[in-house]
């Protein structure tokens, strides 16, 4: 029982992801999403979308990368995307929140998922860059939902963005196109987005 | 491009899952969870348990089933587990939800994410009877953690939760015993579940 004790000790434990804000505004821009639910919602995306993914993929692989991505948020908090200040330091306080949170799991799951911590964090094999698409395109479809306010209040500069999705081509040229004739052309225009 | 387009409108369109309130407390006991945080935990438990599963499963189809079983709520709303007047009439409303949310996918894509809320409707196929067991043993996990405050408040009969997860048992002999022994039963003794 002591290997189930872990793992419900862990599912416990990560509940705490849903108190951890982020800057995204959902549908009708009354409130911001949290993480938990930003989580399922790049993670459903994947298995609608994963049919444009530069390079081949391992959906359930992908799925558990962005269901797990954020969890090292619980102590750490949420970075915001364009906060350099804070991006310094989130490094380390992530990898803080790593140690102690997968290694309440039993062994071999306190390898597995680290790992696919740490896979997300590198960027680097055809999963991790998908993933970072979704990651970066859930956000910026409900920006433009909710008519730019999160980009607005931020002063988000056009050059952030475009910095920013440079993984998010390498895991969905495709995807990425969409989303900038869709979600960022249009609020550029209409200077929700600064040039 | 009107696939895409037809992808991101169904993917806007279930933002609308993060308003659908549930009657579980989230860590803390200040507020209740919605459906898109439960789906997220319960995704992710999948990954983590699966492996006490009684037959063996697919675990990207039990994950997706997950991911997606409450969508259909968007319209239809949340019917609480003991409510036996709104059980009579969540059959119709759902299945006239699903018509119309699954119905904004290209074909392939409505015909297989519907057909696997059918599944998971069904509760016949290993997949759909372990995300039963999940979409149960969640909610008890989180009862639990939170003092039995849900169970408490809607005066709920250990009767009750024994009928209901029947189907738990179907899914996983071994975590309805743990559920049983760690969530159920200590409430049962303090008075928090009646008998």
């Amino acid at each position: 029982m002591e290997r189930l004790e872990q793992q419900f000790a862990f599912i416990q434990e990560i509940d705490k992801e849903k108190f951890i804000g982020r800057q995204t505004y959902v549908t009708g821009a009354k409130r911001k999403e949290n993480d938990a639910e930003h989580a399922w919602h790049a993670a459903l995306m994947t298995i609608l979308l994963s049919e444009y993914a530069n390079e081949k993929i391992d959906v359930l692989k992908t799925v558990t990368m962005l269901l797990l991505h954020d969890i090292v948020e619980i102590d750490a908090g949420d970075t915001y995307a364009y906060d350099a200040e804070a991006k310094q330091t989130q490094r380390a306080r992530e990898e803080a929140c790593a140690e102690r949170i997968f290694g309440m799991l039993p062994e071999d799951q306190q390898e597995k998922l680290r790992g696919l911590w740490e896979e997300f964090e590198a960027r680097e094999t055809p999963e991790a860059k998908f993933a970072r698409a979704m990651d970066n395109i859930q956000p910026m479809m409900l920006n433009a939902a909710t008519d730019g306010k999160a980009w607005e209040e931020h002063g988000v500069h056009i050059s952030q963005i475009l910095k920013r999705n440079e993984i998010t081509k390498e895991g969905s040229g495709a995807l990425w196109e969409y989303a900038l004739q869709h979600f960022i052309r249009p609020n550029v225009e209409k200077g929700r987005i600064r040039e």
